[in-house]
């Protein structure tokens, strides 16, 4: 299914005046303050988040799974789906693609179908945490980092044909999540681990075609739970720096020991110019994937004040990090999920957006705390729900994504269409 | 130092037109929601938090302490403090004591002062986690849970004495801290420990006049840090049942382990009718007694909504908590760290009233779990900040609390009137 | 496959010599010490702890799940494979069956079967965590917490029917666990699920027959990341209470947040006669169902040190806990996993078996705390291995489980058996 | 007061039959696995442990501190104290001072005199996280991090002279622990504080002496409970990198998040050659300084475990590490806590050492990953205590160094010749 400009441009119609007075009101209240709205409305237009192939099915934990009615059962279903959210968003114009789950049996036609969407192809991602039928050697104790120099060529082989997948496709970048670690101490000796996966990611960056990126991820624990090769950005970036320039880490938030202060990792890895992506997502316990800004949404502020201030003062040179979304459950549409992810990340992002740097720097400087923290309560505290609108309004989107998918009846057409029982490759 | 009624009105001054126009913003946004802003201004109007008294004077840890200039050095000096924070904000109504950094020397002469001011003496705080000067027992090894008859009868006297103080002060509870617990495995017997706390506790009880409450504190570690005995809501659940309708449990913010659903520790107690009382503060890592709201502000929220709506379905009967701030640091001006802190929490407040709990039950009974979540959210980004401004300034005070502290130069006259190295009582 | 009384004793041959060396040795040095080793050695001999029928098989995780091959493909392979265990070891006479996963299709026989083997009827398990086919109401949203009385009703059908094949086999208990709770703030009323919980449970309490109990488990997180409706072992007893005296709470070492001291934990609920069950197994993040020993046997020894305190002055009355295993993974095969398992536990009993408690008493009137914690550590650091080995010898097992299984190339017999790839039933 | 050789060659008397046969019965049992047990001795005897100043007086926390008679009360005193440890132990041959807390009024005689009771100069330890009386410029808001250049330059000047007071004494080290960080958002730029960290480290990494290390310490929370500078190994490595050779990681074995996986950092510091020094102490829920083993001994051996490998497999090189005992509680008397600390640290060594590291790399080899536990815990469950009792015999120490301080009733003494009222300088 694909939406049309006028069933869009009917949605807004009635929301239209209210939106007017609302923008107005806090366009005025952030003049006031010095700050110009426009610019604001400007950068978040312009954002774009990468939705993951395997985000559009309900995700499961290993206790069981819960399906949703209308779930794509093949990748240009899935390319649909994400149709969808980006049109009512204008967000969502990159898909990131997860292999085997998603191969494209013709790369071209599937690029082309992509691009009747608005939708580009984000960093590909290579999977050996799993067997696959038929595959030779067992993932079972490790893939890069394996003992046995045969398995390691089977993942770094895997790699190389994903990167070859996202050439065809037009991306340009290649994360590698690693689910390599130990269940029991003994397992494993860490720095022969550690050695090997350093020695197969060379092998892979070498394949790494002229203008692509390589984004190794790290996570403390799950699947493995007593040790993972990556455990930490420190080791993350251990391997980013030997490997090189084309290499960065990436940050996924569910990825992190309890409390941890992910900001000021942030900050760090902006400083050395290696902070490569960022995978969204929200958790109370550990890598619970639920919905972006769900439980910390004060967190993920203040990230994104990190994020504001190492491009506006982007010295080393840090790429614009690839953004996506990493979160899926299965007590809700997952179409709604997305909804809301992408609009609590650009909540977070147009606050950010209005915190008053210079005010704030001035702050530290006269080691005025109080005021330093009311400077981000200012922005915080500030609804910006009409920028959001207001951006996706003028981009062609809706003022309101959830309401208009539900007030058309999105989903009910999905299972209409194939099937209450669908089941979308993935977790 | 008072504040006069006219210092606060012209504080206000060139401020009301812009408020009146924001306010009047936001009463149309919720009535058209159907929300009645008058009925929320009202509830925070009357709200009030207490102040203990050693939240007056810089924090210190375990590494050093610095010091903030014009700290009170006695009593009077400290309701002084909070008669300063009461006129700003009215909310601030009530004082807390510790017995013995505050023994009122002249109780009656004490209690006038403070009503001059405004304020009432909330519940009462023991103090057996340290030993005093010329103390017959030494607390070093617990204090009412301890082995020796000896040592708890001097801890049970010293809380029997406490409340005597409430009383010649007007105050209707105690509350219950205890620091005691083990380092070591092997140090105490669990059963023992606890009993004996247990049996002192319930000779305390028995020394509550009519109409007291006696609330009991949790905490998982610290300063113990193996055991504690009174370690989580359950242990304290536990004694508060087997002492009698006058014991409740009293929820610290900052005293739980590392991800704990407290806003569900609040809703269980209620629901038993056994929530006496409330410690609000903030942290990251453990009772780290940040201001309020500065870490965690949507926590705060969910913890809000807990009592908004048990409070609006009191079955079986739970008391109204006693509300105090428990969080002081010596990096800011602590009465700035307690506007901060009040305003923090009549925003989570004010946010958690006007969730719409009809719209919200009914998402619930739908298994609609996108929508529950966006109701939530709905109520959480409006900027309600124009509420508190409102019922501060009908009750008589400022509509913007820190800056008009800060624009009086209160902190330069108080160090000008008592010193730059004066040391308040306290941690 | 069954092991035969003389290959049992075959195994032992060779290894009596020094056996009986080391054995010595160490009753010589306890006895220096006052200890009589010979009721250690019976008190071990006598301790049976049960297998879940789910751990015979690879465990898996949400990310994948590596087979073992020689996995039992009925409940009549499981129980045979339990007999292995119990015959080398003489300690796992128990199985704790998983309704539907083991569903006896001819009790009488399955018990006959049983027996012959030396194993009885643990406490059952029921499963409302996932929906099997053909099931008329889902628990997606929830099952004995469901706002709907329609899903409660068949979660409460579902536990009285697996009451009702517990009494087909004999046992005598009911093991309630819980996946209940929400991933997102707004999903549940806290106060309803827990009231709906509390009353779903009233009506299997009532069918539960005569001399049976019912342990309530309890868990923060997992497989709901926001809340569970059962989240700690507070909340489990207020349900326990509430529900009368065969009610009990079960402890799962792997169910509590980060640093809980669940050693306190278990001292707690048997001073009030409420600790009904114990799941063994280990972990560092979460529910990791490592195996036991494998993480944190210092922990262990602490738990039981509480045990052994706890049946030596048991006033009130509490139950021997009903003990089982209740870890498995795919990296090992699960029955040298259990085998490790169940020496982890009587190591850990032993262990605590040689503290001399009243000399720890003594310290702990003294408030020696360095001789307390030497006193654990001297019990901790004694090699106890000789006591299990000679109380498995005189049970008629053998002297070294795990090298017996391999040297008899069990694993490779099931294989032959019953097929490289065949899938228990489980997680 | 000193021991003699008279006293402690006494204190062995009656104990060395039993000592010589259980030492032969290990010796047996270890040689019957083709490990031979003179190897071990040596190196045990050849360790030693650095005891910091600050570790021979009470520890408090922030809540209080009780403190425990006789401890000593200038930088003489303290060395005698570890005089006695060592004599006792003949592994404590070393101490790390702290400055300004143990200024040398004359270098030269305090050198002479510890050199008199066989100690050495360790690691020394600046500290910037106190003001001390007449200080110029406050570290409230941070030291090395200060936005302000006059606070940083005199924290570079305080960390030069430390360097100059260790020269004079012989140490070869300097120890930087930052409690530099933030207590809210907003407090502090994280690139500003890093950078102005990196440039205060490079000023006293070029006053460096030949032959001297620079020690650098991670933290992630305590005193700053938002943020601190160094939070954890990564950003220390990324320091110690950009320093230079001389810089190292050092690992506080207190200073992480929960449940990280320590063992994996060690190793990971090593195989990059940047594992500087160590601090010993244990704890359960943050940085609690409890005595070294009291709760996670089996942790501690896995560690070891790493660093024994470390060190048999030393490519890249990297140096032996300063080992340090950094803990200390107010309810032990500080040198019966040193002795079970150096006690736990020898055995986790010991027992390190027996481990079959060809046997455990076969197991690795061949994913036998049961075996490769079973190999660690045959290690770990073995009784060492005979081979450091021997270790300390051939050394000329005592069999059992607890037992014999209480036997000469070295407290009672201390107490005697310095007062019960005496306080040690530290926290």
């Amino acid at each position: 299914m694909k939406l049309t400009k006028k069933q869009l441009t009917t949605a807004n119609k009635g929301k239209l005046a209210t939106h007017a007075k609302q923008l107005k009101f806090l366009s005025d209240n952030l003049s006031r303050k010095g700050i110009n709205i426009e610019s604001i409305i400007k950068t978040i237009q312009k954002y774009e988040v990468a939705i993951p192939s395997w985000a559009l099915g309900a995700g499961g934990t290993r206790f069981g799974r819960f399906g949703f009615g209308g779930e794509p059962s093949n990748l240009h279903e899935k390319l649909e789906d994400i149709g969808v959210i980006h049109a009512l968003t204008r967000s969502a114009g990159a898909v990131s693609l997860h292999i085997p789950w998603d191969i494209p049996e013709n790369p071209a036609e599937t690029k082309k179908f992509a691009k009747s969407l608005g939708i580009k192809f984000d960093a590909m991602n290579s999977n050996t945490f799993q067997d696959q039928p038929n595959q030779k050697y067992s993932y079972k104790y490790g893939s890069l980092c394996d003992r046995d120099a045969k398995v390691r060529n089977q993942a770094i082989m895997h790699n190389k044909a994903v990167i070859d997948y996202g050439v065809a496709l037009g991306s340009k970048s290649l994360t590698v999540w690693l689910a390599d670690g130990a269940n029991f101490p003994g397992q494993n000796n860490f720095r022969e681990s550690l050695n090997n996966t350093l020695n197969s990611l060379k092998k892979i960056y070498a394949h790494l075609p002229k203008g692509w990126k390589m984004f190794i991820e790290y996570k403390p624990y799950e699947p493995n739970f007593y040790s993972m090769v990556i455990q930490d950005w420190g080791t993350s970036f251990l391997l980013a720096s030997q490997l090189g320039p084309k290499a960065f880490t990436l940050v996924d938030l569910g990825h992190h020991l309890p409390n941890t202060n992910i900001e000021q990792i942030v900050a760090t890895l902006m400083s050395q110019g290696k902070l490569g992506g960022f995978h969204f997502n929200d958790s109370k316990y550990g890598d619970d994937d639920l919905t972006v800004g769900a439980i910390k949404p004060y967190q993920l502020f203040l990230i994104f004040n990190e994020l504001v201030f190492g491009m506006q003062n982007n010295k080393p040179k840090n790429p614009i990090p690839a953004w996506m979304i990493d979160a899926s459950h299965n007590v809700k549409d997952p179409l709604e999920d997305l909804l809301q992810s992408i609009h609590a990340i650009e909540t977070a992002y147009a606050k950010a957006l209005i915190i008053d740097q210079k005010k704030l720097s001035l702050a530290q400087k006269n080691n005025d705390v109080s005021l330093g923290q009311e400077i981000l309560q200012d922005a915080y505290q500030t609804d910006v729900r009409p920028i959001l609108a207001e951006a996706r309004k003028r981009a062609g989107g809706v003022l309101q994504p959830l309401d208009t998918y539900r007030a058309m009846n999105i989903r009910e057409q999905l299972i209409h269409d194939r099937g209450a029982n669908t089941r979308a490759t993935g977790l």
